[in-house]
């Protein structure tokens, strides 16, 4: 059992923090942000330098950050659910009561893997996977005509799609010569079919992806799918793949060309590293570059280990998260990439960060009396600057932004405008974004008029790379579970979703129950329902 | 100049609200939410239904919003903008001082428009359109080779890319047959790049939007595309079409096979059924349809000159957030539309939303002590279900939420499992999605109680289409502005976009300057901007 159960107000360090919060640094002040401020306040590791001058914070607010992340004991946790301990759970009430392991996938650089028995199944996988897609490179896995597989579709949702999707648009522009990956997710059946449309089926792979082999959404589109390939005199079990808990429903040689398994000790929204997403990103991309994902995500989750909050990223944006949520009682927080291959890494987050900390009660089954996870949202720039960016300038509102941010581009195709390429406007932007939201500017038309002391951080990359993406996705993991942990609560379950999946099924009796009989009336035993949908003209 | 210049907390009706405020209709008391409150609180207008007996509401509170809507004469200014009115200013003070006149855009379908002038100019341009379309069906506008165009790729930022991109997808399922569209927005280099790489450039028209003629990142866009089609010894102008103010250095006969005009009376995140939008509709789904779009976005703006807020729906949805931003102290309104096609239209409704009314000043220049306008955010459902509706339901913020539906699918290629269709699953989760966040639930487990009493509105229409959507475009704008009018905020203007561009242009001239003279030293002149720049590692 988990020995860490203090709830964040009841630090030691927790008032001192509130007193600081009533007079925040103010960073329009004269000489409060000066060069030296910027170029002391960076934390540097794994390839990141994360600029933090422009958050409204002190000395004394970074120490006493610090000690929030000792006496909640942050990191020892972090070691605790990498070892292998029970972190999935709520004493005293029933829960899943399961590790959190998603870091096992990566760790399988060193002979003394933090929990061995994971990272061993982590590496049997990995290997599987090596010879699958050595096999479709030899052509030995081939189509009905021998030809070689250059499209998959992925069937999943949740996180068998947002993480792996997320990859896969950051890192397309490393994709192996003439393969191509397509996503269908949403049980809109339009999703299915605006897919299905354009794409040669004898050719494709499908990659069906869910844990427990019973999600709704995933079985009924890749039923869709399945009737287009039949449809098409195309074999099912020659082309689908499954990805899937081992002794699942989906896990049945006969119906799939191959399964691999992902381990009830992995939730959905960490799994991006598991085999849910390597299948379709080692097609995309090659092995090598999915194991180099692995690397980057590896050396993250080795420096979420540093106890000094300077030194470890994920740990400081953790804590500043926190400053800017709980103390500054910031709502929202919008991650804004400079780059427009991380078009859905904030789609992403929604999920990782709001699935995880969007709780109220805490890990003793309590219900908690601050705020835990704030509204994660986010375009990337410099799109955002041309839209929302108004509001986060001059709103009544204030957004802590995180920046992130790249010195070169992918594809290295650029072009000199005014003497400047467009990676460099693009970073110009980025910084200067950085500095007006914290800076402000006085003017005497008030219009003209911004107000400063609008905190953000930025995180710069040398390049979207296979290593940078891994590093990147997993310091966001690491950031979630340390705020999780420092909340006190289980970052771990969803129970919140359960009670709208009730409901919709009690929905769908009535669909059914009207289809087998006319003179059906589900008035009675469901009023709010047969109102409802009454109300929205599915029945008359 | 406006006569309507009180603030919202100077109405009458405002301080009778705030007490109503205090003990806010209860969703989760008994009998609270039934069928007749379900049934009777549906507002329907151009195909909508518009359910809202799931908004913290009742009878008195409504009353009392109709007031706030008198009293701001909300409609009598919705009226006075149609007609032409100087509504894009602040009294006083140095601003853009224009008409707001997207609505002439179509006004079209009369003898009597409410603006003849701006109605005789959107009508001059869609004739020039028309033909120009025609032209291209009839081959008489082909490539080099005498072959048709069968890609564009639309170049623009902000209010020329996001509306007529959420539309283009929205739409995607009825388009002309070999036809496609794709999108440069970004300064990021990668994202014309990625464009690029997958492209028959001699069967391409390009499309280049910019009213002022003078965007940076649409500018640099358009050389790097005209590069790429000189080094595929392609003569751009035979392919490259501009939609630009009439006499922008855009408006070059000699630069473009075309230019298409916008005017300075409409705003860029309003301009989506101007030439801005209708070029690249036009192409991709034919004349007709994007006539279809202006029909339902006409029947909108008609709609929306209702007085009875239950009988308008612009006006219903815009005095419901007004009552849960300002009243209840929602910081943010999710959009969730279940409806895969519309996976743009949230993007497009940020910059709509939050550059209008992310506003802290009035309409005579003074600082408002209340809220404006919210953050905007959203993903498609069911997706968002597997993502951050954990938060929604169970996380420590309120989030309302404005769903959105239809009862018929787009492609109707549907499949039955379990009894029913995906379009079935899809209506059923939403409806039962807006009923639990409404109830909740109770329960012994702590971790399985859901408290309810969170508030949505549910909008559904039969099908999206382009008439459809046109009315949908049409609502949320017309939302937009109306809130703007009762916030007494002018919410067509964006200096909080100008501070940013300036500290960006500093931060370039050091890029430029370190080009020419190695010895370059910006630090003098720009401390801050040189001292980011050097912790970023972008200079050394």
């Amino acid at each position: 059992m988990n020995t860490f159960s203090k709830n964040l107000d009841m630090l030691d360090a927790f008032s001192a923090l509130k007193n600081m919060a009533k007079n925040p640094y103010d960073l329009t002040a004269a000489k409060a942000l000066g060069p030296d401020r910027i170029s002391s306040l960076i934390c540097s590791s794994c390839g990141y330098d994360i600029l933090y001058g422009t958050q409204r914070i002190d000395a004394s607010v970074l120490e006493g950050l610090q000690k929030v992340s000792d006496q909640s004991g942050a990191v020892d946790q972090f070691l605790l659910m990498k070892k292998g301990e029970i972190m999935n759970t709520i004493e005293g009430h029933a829960c899943e009561n399961r590790q959190v392991l998603h870091t096992s996938c990566r760790d399988v650089f060193t002979d003394a893997p933090h929990n061995p028995p994971a990272a061993a199944q982590a590496k049997q996988e990995l290997s599987k996977l090596e010879k699958f897609l050595a096999a479709l490179d030899a052509g030995t896995i081939a189509n009905a005509d021998g030809e070689p597989f250059t499209d998959m579709i992925n069937v999943g949702i949740g996180g068998s799609d947002l993480g792996p999707r997320a990859l896969y648009h950051a890192l397309a522009a490393y994709s192996l010569p003439g393969r191509k990956v397509h996503f269908i997710s949403n049980v809109d059946p339009d999703d299915a079919a605006a897919v299905l449309k354009n794409i040669n089926l004898s050719r494709t792979l499908v990659n069906v992806v869910s844990k427990s082999g019973t999600t709704l959404e995933t079985l009924t589109n890749e039923e869709l799918v399945k009737a287009a390939f039949q449809k098409a005199g195309l074999d099912p079990r020659a082309h689908f793949i499954a990805v899937t808990g081992e002794e699942s429903p989906m896990d049945n040689p006969e119906k799939y060309l191959r399964s691999f398994y992902m381990f009830d000790y992995i939730g959905g929204r960490y799994s991006a590293t598991s085999m849910v997403g390597a299948v379709m990103l080692g097609f995309a991309l090659g092995h090598d570059a999915f194991i180099e994902i692995l690397k980057g995500a590896n050396d993250m989750d080795q420096a979420a280990e540093e106890r000094d909050i300077r030194k470890n990223p994920a740990l400081l944006l953790a804590l500043l998260g926190i400053w800017n949520n709980n103390f500054l009682s910031c709502e929202t927080v919008a991650v804004l990439p400079y780059s427009q291959a991380l078009i859905r890494f904030t789609a992403h987050l929604q999920q990782c960060d709001m699935e995880s900390n969007g709780k109220s009660i805490n890990r003793q089954g309590e219900k908690l009396t601050y705020r835990t996870g704030p509204i994660v949202w986010g375009e990337p720039g410099t799109n955002g600057q041309h839209a929302f960016y108004q509001l986060i300038h001059q709103g009544t509102r204030t957004v802590p932004v995180e920046f992130i941010g790249f010195r070169k581009s992918q594809y290295r195709d650029d072009i000199l405008i005014k003497e400047t390429t467009s990676q460099e406007k693009l970073v110009a932007n980025l910084l200067a974004q950085s500095l007006a939201l914290a800076t402000g500017k006085d003017d005497a038309n008030p219009n003209r008029k911004f107000a400063g002391n609008r905190p953000s951080v930025v995180l710069m990359g040398d390049c979207l790379t296979p290593y940078s993406m891994g590093a990147l996705l997993a310091l966001y993991e690491a950031k979630i579970v340390m705020q999780g942990f420092i909340w006190n609560i289980n970052s771990f379950d969803q129970e919140g979703v359960q009670l709208g999946k009730v409901l919709a099924n009690r929905l769908l009796d009535h669909f059914a129950g009207l289809k087998n009989d006319t003179s059906y009336n589900g008035e009675e035993t469901d009023e709010l329902g047969w109102a409802m949908l009454t109300a929205a003209g599915m029945i008359k």
